[in-house]
C-alpha cells in the first residue's frame, strides 16, 4: 500500500513531468514545481533532494506513460509483421496529440542532457535501448515465424525504423507540419512490406527473387 | 568595414554559440557568456538587450557554420544524383566530429524552444525550411537532367531524407554509438539509388520496369 509520503512523492512527479517535458530540465525551476503542486518548499525538499532527482523520476514517468501507449497498440497484434505495422500506425498524428504534454520525452530529454547531465543521459539511454530491444525482438520473432525475411539484420532495421520515427516527430513538430510525420510513417510501412516481409524483393529490390 | 562595436558583437556571438549549443538556451546563463568573453557586464548588455537576442544570433551563427560544411560538400559535385550521395557522405561520423561543439544546432535549439520560445522557434523553422528547399531543388534538377525518376515526389523525399538524417544523428548521439548514424546513411544512399535514381525499380520495387 502507498503511504502518504509515497502518494505525495507520486503527486509531485506527475505534476512535474509535463513541465519538464515542455520546458526542459534547465528551463524548469523549483518555483514552477512548487506552483504546480501547491506545496510549500519543505514539502518538496522533504521528498526530493534536488531538481535533478525530480527530473529523473519525471522522465521515467513520462517515458512509461508515452511508451505504455506503444506497448498497448503493438501488443494488440499477434503477428510480428502486424506489430510493425501497428507501431507505425500508432505514431500517426502523434505531434498533434502526444500522450505527454510537450511531445516525445525521449527526444526532449535526450537532446538537452546529452552534453551536460550524465545521469539523466544514462536514464534516457536505458529507455532507448529498451525500445530498440523490444523492436529487435519483434523482428527476430517475425523471422522465426517466417513472416520476416531471414536475411534482415534485426538490430540494424530496429535502429533504422526508430531513428526515422524520431526524426519525423522532430521535423513535424519543428515545422508544425503533421503531414511530414504521417508521410514518414507511410514510407516506413512501405519499406517494411517491400524490404523486410518474407516473399518481398528484399533490400531495395537488389535481391529480387520472384 | 567592421566597426569596433561590430567586432565586439561578433566576438560575443562566436563565444556564446558553442555554449548555447551544448547547454541549451535555459541552461546558458549570462554569467557563462561573461566568463567566456571576459567582458564586463556593461560590455555585454551594451551590445545585446537580452539573452534571447544573443541566443538568436548564436543559433544563426552555429547554423551557418554547420550548414556551410554541407553546402561546400554538396556544391563540390556537379550532378544532382552525386550531390545526394555527397550529402549522405557528409554526415558520416558527424556525431564524432561535429562542426559546432555540442552537435547539430537545429536539433539542439528546436527541441528546446518548440514549446516555449516562439521567436527562436521561428528562426529554427526558417533554417529547416531553407535546407529542405535546397534539397528539393537538387531533386527537381535531377529530374530535369534525367538523373532522378520523374515520378519521385521531390518535396516528400526531401523530408524523408532530412527526417532520417536528423533522427540518426539524435540516436547515435544519445547512445554514443556512431555506427547507428553511419548505417542510416548507407541505408539512405541505397534508398536513393534504388527508389529515386532514373532507371531504378522505383518506390520499393513496386513499379519495377526492367
Amino acid at each position: 500500500m502507498l503511504t502518504k509520503a509515497d502518494k505525495t512523492r507520486q503527486f509531485i512527479i506527475e505534476q512535474a513531468a509535463p513541465i519538464f517535458n515542455r520546458k526542459g530540465f534547465a528551463g524548469t525551476s523549483m518555483s514552477d514545481i512548487l506552483e504546480a503542486t501547491g506545496l510549500a518548499k519543505g514539502g518538496l525538499y522533504g521528498n526530493f533532494g534536488s531538481k535533478e532527482e525530480i527530473a529523473r523520476e519525471a522522465f521515467k514517468y513520462s517515458f512509461e506513460k508515452a511508451y505504455g501507449g506503444v506497448v498497448l497498440a503493438v501488443g494488440a497484434k499477434e503477428s510480428p509483421f502486424e506489430k510493425l505495422m501497428a507501431l507505425c500506425d500508432y505514431y500517426k498524428d502523434y505531434t498533434k496529440n502526444s500522450p505527454v504534454d510537450g511531445g516525445c520525452p525521449i527526444l526532449n530529454f535526450s537532446i538537452e542532457v546529452d552534453d551536460t547531465m550524465p545521469r539523466l543521459k544514462k536514464d534516457v539511454k536505458v529507455a532507448i535501448e529498451r525500445q530498440l530491444h523490444d523492436l529487435y525482438r519483434v523482428i527476430e520473432k517475425g523471422k522465426r515465424l517466417g513472416e520476416i525475411r531471414k536475411d534482415v539484420n534485426s538490430e540494424k532495421y530496429a535502429s533504422l525504423i526508430y531513428a526515422h520515427i524520431e526524426g519525423a516527430i522532430f521535423l513535424a513538430k519543428a515545422l508544425d507540419d503533421h503531414k511530414k510525420l504521417n508521410q514518414s510513417l507511410e514510407f516506413l510501412k512501405s519499406m517494411i512490406v517491400t524490404e523486410m516481409k518474407e516473399g518481398s524483393h528484399g533490400k531495395h529490390g537488389h535481391h529480387g527473387r520472384d
